[in-house]
């Protein structure tokens, strides 16, 4: 499970690669979050208990349904599952046993083996947005998205140090034929980016292209022994689990690729408008997720997702950042943890159509609750808008700066003794200043956390240089960003393999735009 | 203590007071935030300790300054302190002894006995911005404030929701003399607004004329006997306690008004660049300054303070909203607690120069992180801009509607017998949805923490209605209150009082600008 990537796959092969990796800027990639700071738990012990009862309830009871799988509900008949017409009610305790055997951390090995990340345990790793068919940029305005679009975001997480994973649909590139677009979407991760990836989830034969494709990438037995993508499945809340979705897993699971099984919930619309409701609603979809993923594989990576906005009653629109979101995502990552599963929650979640003060108050709420969670997974950690409607490039790069905040933070308080600067304090003393002495001398270029973007000017200067807003500063560091990139150094022999496939399997198939 | 306010002075005497109170829009007043929540805790016990035992050794070896004050050298000598000129050296446990007498948590009373706070304990009390010598707005730029200003912060502060307390200088009034100032920001508070407020800090004397105002304004008895003000002495940091600070603190603390003691921080610059270093120097501050005040009056409440920010060493200027911010924050609320005192910490801090994404990012950081490390009163909750410089309208009401999301989260998850809604799951089931159900019906007026600002219109609305930022909704909702104003209502006999002691006191000096 644990095994190095191969070497050459990383390094490149040809001459090609040599020369593109000496004359290649130097990328820097922080290495995924290690928290040195506690969760944050919001549910007392007899919550969670009652929580947790109330879902094995629900199970037992109400039951969920899967919905077009016949294969689906034989397995849970198998299991042990009282399965009548498509629901599937579950004794209670099997569920929960089921999921003991999914890990409670895996690598999502990347073909750059110094990006490869371990999920679960303290770990957060951060990828951006996913799946929205409009992007937004100062220049072009709000538009539907294409494959141009797409490799810019590629391209921008690639370079984004805080940034440890290239995500999945970054948007969707609807100039591309729905039937085939997750190839050239897994074809842009695999060559711009060298940071790990999603795979499809929108038909089993996508998910299967995605595993082949990796076979070409990493070597098919490394992709049957290791995990190399982790992938979206969402549940359609409340309790259903439809055939693309499960199908997607199956073929995930069968494969040993980690699947998030996430309950997509706009809280008083696909989950009772209280808290505590809708945990229990969560914890009960996840654990019957989580188990059939078992069902498939026992062992196969799993995630504990979590997706969750309110609602504007009087819009009905979801909205994010808001204090009932918080509390369920802090509450989640207690019971993920007490079924020993990695989390995934939170994100770069705003309502506002403009990467504007709302947008970033209700980003900052999102980021920071996802933090102090415990989140192990972060889709979405950049560049969201408009409730996901929109992929916004300036808000890319703006979110992906704040998300050193978060690097920052969970380095907790170390107590060396350089750390105490006893000998500071007594070296300057009452009335003193520190910007000289030896401690800060030592010290101050790794001390403070400090943005790529922001502005931290004198007033005047500042007005001097144009008085620029944050949005304008974004704008200025994508084009900064787009104009340096350089592709990370790749086999010419595999590239040429992953193009291949990719022209075979469109050709395969006409064109479907629905 | 506890004695309530006499009922006679919040609801005015004369027939005018009575007019006013009848045609008077109800301005809403949320209770100050009491926490279902835990606090968030990154320092280990060790590192507690650690931090602990070397304030101890400052504060022995290294001591404080007290400057130009020789009642407070002789007060530290009769307790024992070593004192060689202005330095006063306190044996280790001396400092924890004397701030064991300080109150765990204190009533500040508000002429409206409705509006009164509790500070300390699980309770958070938010007041607006304090110190900047410029506004900003949208339509008259930046600029020098005025008393025009003040008035007007008085006034939103008074009609802002989440908004428990008046606060103090929400601007510095540049155009009224700076000898007289506090007279008018005193009145200001006192007649625009019922909520508490802070008294002045600039001059001892100033402070006797606030304990002096307040006198008439809740009566003399009743001042002496309960807390009417809460009022900020700064340390200057590192480990400096200068006459005017201490001065004014010896007023409050005699008469039993509560001071906060505030170190004024600039990692890096007033204390060392770790944040262990930091926390200890805050510590040993705190405490000298605590145990002073209890030297004077023991039993007269007193904060614990820590505002805390970095330092950018490229420009030297001070940043916010950063990580190491949050850990000092974090840790010296576990140190307050410690203590036994309540703690002031946070607030809407930024460096940002426009109430942009920058500023929202990074007030919205200081702000969770505000709420998670348990203050108990948060001064500069709303309205902060450009690191301090700059009290800002539009970002006054923005903040102010983001102090919402502090009282969601405060609430915690309830798991009464309607929070679980267990029969809401089993109503709707599988692939049903909740917007109709008994269990949404019945709760979903309160279920959600909902903006007054913030656009949450699907884009088309939002678009034909002028594509608005929220900057601009901003400027409506200031223009919104302050045409919807109207004072609460005061015994027209305090107010003349009030007035006729502003007169005699402005009459008995010359101005004096500097």
């Amino acid at each position: 499970m644990a095994e190095e990537a191969p070497r050459r796959r990383s390094r490149g092969g040809g001459g090609a690669a040599r020369r593109a990796e000496r004359t290649s800027i130097k990328i820097e990639t922080a290495k995924y979050i290690q928290r040195n700071i506690p969760n944050f738990e919001v549910l007392t012990q007899e919550a969670l208990e009652t929580i947790e009862a109330n879902a094995d309830i629900i199970l037992e009871e109400v039951g969920v349904n899967f919905v077009d799988n016949p294969a689906a509900l034989q397995r849970w008949r198998d299991a042990g599952a009282d399965v009548q017409g498509e629901r599937v009610r579950i004794p209670r305790g099997l569920a929960r046993k089921l999921c003991a055997t999914a890990p409670a951390e895996f690598t999502q090995h990347a073909r750059n083996p110094e990006k490869s990340v371990v999920i679960g345990g303290n770990n957060m790793v951060l990828a951006p947005v996913y799946g929205p068919p409009f992007v937004r940029d100062a220049k072009g305005g709000r538009r539907y998205a294409t494959m141009e679009d797409f490799n810019k975001f590629v391209k921008l997480a690639y370079m984004s140090k805080w940034l440890h994973h290239s995500g999945g649909t970054v948007c969707e590139p609807t100039d591309i034929p729905v039937n085939k677009r997750h190839l050239d979407m897994l074809l842009a991760h695999m060559t711009l980016s060298d940071k790990p990836f999603m795979g499809s989830v929108t038909e089993p034969s996508r998910a299967q292209d995605s595993v082949d494709m990796c076979g070409i990438l990493f070597g098919k037995e490394f992709v049957q022994n290791n995990t190399v993508m982790t992938s979206l499945t969402n549940i359609n809340s409340p309790m259903t689990f439809d055939d693309v979705m499960m199908g997607s897993l199956e073929v995930y699971a069968a494969n040993n690729q980690a699947c998030i099984i996430s309950p997509f919930i706009v809280g008083g619309a696909m989950a009772p408008v209280s808290v505590a409701g809708t945990l229990t609603q969560v914890l009960a979809e996840v654990m019957a997720g989580v188990a059939y993923s078992q069902l498939v594989r026992p062992g196969a990576p799993a995630i504990f997702g979590a997706f969750v906005s309110s609602i504007d009653m009087n819009s009905g629109a979801p909205t994010f950042g808001t204090p009932e979101a918080s509390l369920v995502t802090y509450g989640a990552g207690q019971l993920a943890r007490r079924l020993n599963l990695p989390f995934r929650s939170a994100g770069s979640f705003c309502g506002s159509k403009l990467p504007d003060a709302q947008a970033a108050y209700e980003t900052a709420n999102s980021l920071n609750m996802g933090l102090l969670s415990g989140v192990n997974f972060m889709l979405h950690s950049c560049g969201w808008l408009e409730g996901g409607l929109v992929a916004d490039f300036e808000k890319f790069v703006m979110d992906a700066d704040q998300l050193g905040t978060l690097h920052g933070l969970a380095k907790g308080v170390p107590v060396s003794e350089d750390d105490q600067a006893m000998d500071a304090i007594r070296e300057v003393g009452p009335g003193g200043h520190y910007l000289g002495c030896a401690h800060t001398q030592a010290n101050f270029k790794t001390a403070f956390w400090k943005s790529d973007l922001l502005d931290y000017k004198p007033f005047e200067t500042w007005e001097e240089e144009g008085a620029r807003d944050t949005y304008s500063l974004a704008t200025s560091r994508v084009d900064y960003l787009l104009s340096n990139y350089q592709a990370p150094a790749l086999d010419p022999a595999i590239r040429e393999a992953l193009e291949a496939f990719v022209a075979e399997k469109k050709a395969e198939s006409p064109d479907a735009f629905m």
